[in-house]
C-alpha cells in the first residue's frame, strides 16, 4: 500500500477553492485540545457560537430566530431543513441555476417531496416573473428554496426579491447561503428568510465538520412531527440545545473549538464588512490579472460575486485543464475544476485566509504555467 | 455575553467518558494543516484509511467488503445504514438492552421502517431464544440489528451467536460496534456481519467528525434505490469513493488527517490486541480501586466489557451525583452520567489516550472526593 504523500514539514498549498479553505494557524491551533461533549465549557461555547451567528445574521432570539448547528457538511444542513420542515403534503418550489440548486432537486426527489423546479440558465438570475406565475397557479406551495451564491458560477441570486414574492403567497423561504454567509451582507428580515443555511468552513473560515441553520422559530416549532430523519431532525436538534445546551449526538468538538476562534478572528477583521472588503480586493486583483492574461469570465460583471469566479478555458489548442491544474498544484496553488454544465470552465475562489499577495502569487504562477504549456499570453501581469 | 471558560493554557481535563475521548497530542497536531477536498494527497489518504479499516476488521475487498466513511457522528453512520439498506417493504428486528439500541428503535420509527423490537433488561444479554422464535414466526424479516458494546452499561452483546441465527433465517445483519471496534476483537465473517458501524472518535482514538461502515458489497449493491436521504445514502457514498476517490459532499478534512495519524498510532500499539491490552489494564485497575472504595458495578463481571463501566450510586445519604461530578471535574477528571434507566448509576470509560496512571489518579480523586462529601469509604485505594 502506498503511503499518502503528506509531508508534514511541507508548506500547505494555498487553496483558491470554494472550500474547505485555507484557514489561519490560530484557528487550527484551537483544535489542540480535548474537551468533553457534556463539559460546561463546551455548553457555554455552543451557546456563545449560537448567539454570535444570530448577530452575524443581523437578528436576535428576541426577534424570533434560533441557530441550530448540525453535524456533517453543508449538504447535511440543507437536507436537515428540507427533510424537517416541508410537510408530507407540502409543496416546494426550487429555483435553480447551478449545481447546488440541482442538489436540492435531488434531495427533494430522495425525500419524496413534491417539488416544482424552476430551472434557468447558469449564467442568468432566476426569473422572478416565472416564480410569481407559478405561485399564482399553485396556491398550495408551502416552501420556496434558492441558493444565494451559486458556487457553480459565483452568481449572486436576488434573495430579497425572491423572498418577498414567496411571502406574498404565504410560502416559507429557504436560502442556501453556504458560500456567502459571513462575507456578503444578508438582510434576513427584509429578504423574509425563514431558514438560512451555511457551514463552518466557508466565509467564517473555520474547518469543515458542521453546518448551521438560522431559523425563524415560529415556522420551525410548527414543523413538529415532520422530520424524515432522526440525525437530521432540525427541530429535534433545537430542542436538544434548549433542553441540555448540548448536541443530541456526539458533536465535532475540535471543529467547534476552531469555529469559536474563527468567529473571534472575523470580529477582529471588522465582521462581515471587513471580510467582504478583503475578499472584494482579492477578487478585483484576480479579475484584473486573469483578464490581462487573456482569460474571459463566465459571468457578466453585474452578476458576479467576489466569492468564486468561473473562467472559460482559453481558446487555444495547447490548453489542457488537467495539465494546467497539476502545474499550478506543483507551484503550491490549488484551483478548482468547473461545474458549469454549459461551458468548459474552471473556478478560482477568493475566500479563506488568503490575501491580495496570495492572489498575485497565483497570477504569477498562472502566467508561468501558460508559458510552460505554450498557451498564448496576451500580456504580462 | 459571558466568554467561554476555555483557558487555552490550562491542561485539558482527562476524559473518562465513552467519547469524545482524550487523544494524543500527535493526533491533534495532524490537524495543523489545510488540504483541498479534491487534492490527490487527500484521495490517497482516503483510499488508505478505507483499506486500513478493512484490515482492522479482518476482511478485504477481495472477500467482498467495502469501507464507507460518512460525515457526522456515529448516529449518522447507523442511520445511514438503516435509511439506505432496509427496503420500504422490509422488516427489521432490533434487539435492545440499552440507550443505543433504543436509538435505533427511534430511527426506525422516524424512517417509517416496520420494526419489531426485542427489548430485554439492561443488565442482561439479549435472549437468543426469543430472537429465533420471532424469526420463525415472521419469515419476511429482512434485517436484524444489535449494538455490540451497549455503552449504556458497558455490556458486550453476543454478536456472533445473534448473527448466526439471523443468517439461518436469511436476514442481513447490522451491528453497531461504535464503542468496541478497534479495541475488542470482532470476527466479522464468523459473526456474519453485513454492516458494521463505528466512529472516528472511539477506540481508534481520532477526533469526532465522521463515522464509518464496513459493509458486505453484495447486499449493499442490492440496496440501490432504497435510500431515504441524499446525505446519508450509503451506496451513493460508496459510489462517490469508487468513481472519484472522494466524498460526495465536503469532507471533514482536518478530522481525516487526525484519523490517519490515529490509525498509525493504533498500529504502533500493536493493533486491536495491543490496544485491548491497555484498555483491559485500565479497566482492571479501575474495577479493583472502585470496589475497594465501596462502589458496586452495575453488571455481572461476566457481562462487563473493558470499554466503559457503570457503577451504582453509593448507598449513602450524603452522595449527590452532581456534586460528585463537579468535584471530580475541579480535580481535572471528567466522568460520565448514567444512562441506565433501571438504576441510579454513573459511568467511567477506560478508552482513549489514558493509561493505568491516569486511572490511579482518578481513583485517588474519587477517594478524596468521597471524603470531602462525607461519604463513607470502605477502605483506601
Amino acid at each position: 500500500m502506498k503511503e499518502p504523500k503528506l509531508l508534514p514539514t511541507a508548506k500547505d498549498k494555498t487553496l483558491f477553492t470554494p472550500g474547505p479553505l485555507t484557514t489561519s494557524l490560530s484557528v487550527k491551533q484551537a483544535m489542540l485540545r480535548d474537551i468533553g461533549s457534556r463539559d460546561d465549557a463546551l455548553i457555554e461555547l455552543l451557546r456563545n457560537i449560537r448567539v454570535r451567528l444570530l448577530t452575524l445574521a443581523g437578528v436576535t432570539r428576541e426577534d424570533g430566530y434560533e441557530t441550530i448547528l448540525m453535524q456533517g457538511s453543508g449538504t447535511f444542513g440543507v437536507e436537515s431543513v428540507l427533510a424537517s420542515v416541508v410537510p408530507r403534503q407540502g409543496k416546494l418550489i426550487i429555483l435553480t441555476n447551478g449545481a447546488y440548486g440541482e442538489r436540492m432537486v435531488r434531495m427533494a426527489a430522495v425525500l419524496q417531496i413534491d417539488a416544482t423546479v424552476l430551472r434557468g440558465p447558469e449564467s442568468q438570475m432566476p426569473d422572478r416573473q416565472v416564480l410569481r406565475q407559478t405561485l399564482s397557479a399553485n396556491r398550495g406551495v408551502t416552501h420556496v428554496a434558492v441558493v444565494h451564491c451559486e458556487t457553480t458560477t459565483g452568481i449572486l441570486n436576488p434573495i430579497v426579491e425572491i423572498g418577498q414574492i414567496a411571502k406574498e403567497f404565504g410560502a416559507d423561504y429557504i436560502v442556501d447561503a453556504m458560500s456567502s454567509f459571513g462575507a456578503v451582507p444578508i438582510d434576513v428580515k427584509r429578504a423574509c428568510i425563514d431558514y438560512l443555511i451555511s457551514s463552518a468552513n466557508k466565509c467564517i473560515e473555520g474547518v469543515p465538520g458542521f453546518s448551521f441553520v438560522i431559523a425563524r422559530r415560529e415556522p420551525l416549532l410548527a414543523s413538529e412531527g415532520r422530520a424524515r430523519s432522526l440525525s437530521l431532525d432540525l427541530l429535534g436538534q433545537l430542542k436538544g440545545f434548549e433542553d441540555t445546551g448540548q448536541f443530541r449526538f456526539t458533536p465535532p468538538t475540535h471543529v467547534l473549538l476552531a469555529f469559536d476562534q474563527a468567529l473571534k478572528e472575523l470580529d477582529q477583521e471588522g465582521g462581515v464588512e471587513g471580510r467582504a472588503g478583503r475578499y472584494r480586493r482579492n477578487h478585483e486583483v484576480l479579475l484584473r490579472g486573469m483578464h490581462k492574461l487573456g482569460f474571459r469570465s463566465y459571468l457578466e460583471p453585474a452578476l458576479q460575486s467576489y466569492i468564486v469566479t468561473a473562467f472559460h478555458y482559453p481558446d487555444h489548442s495547447n490548453f489542457d485543464f488537467a495539465e494546467f491544474y497539476d502545474r499550478l498544484r506543483d507551484k503550491g496553488m490549488i484551483i478548482y475544476l468547473g461545474k458549469v454544465s454549459q461551458a468548459d470552465s474552471f473556478r478560482i475562489g477568493c475566500i479563506g485566509r488568503i490575501f491580495e499577495s496570495d492572489v498575485r502569487a497565483l497570477l504569477a504562477a498562472v502566467a508561468e504555467t501558460l508559458e510552460e504549456m505554450g498557451v498564448k499570453v496576451i500580456s504580462g501581469v
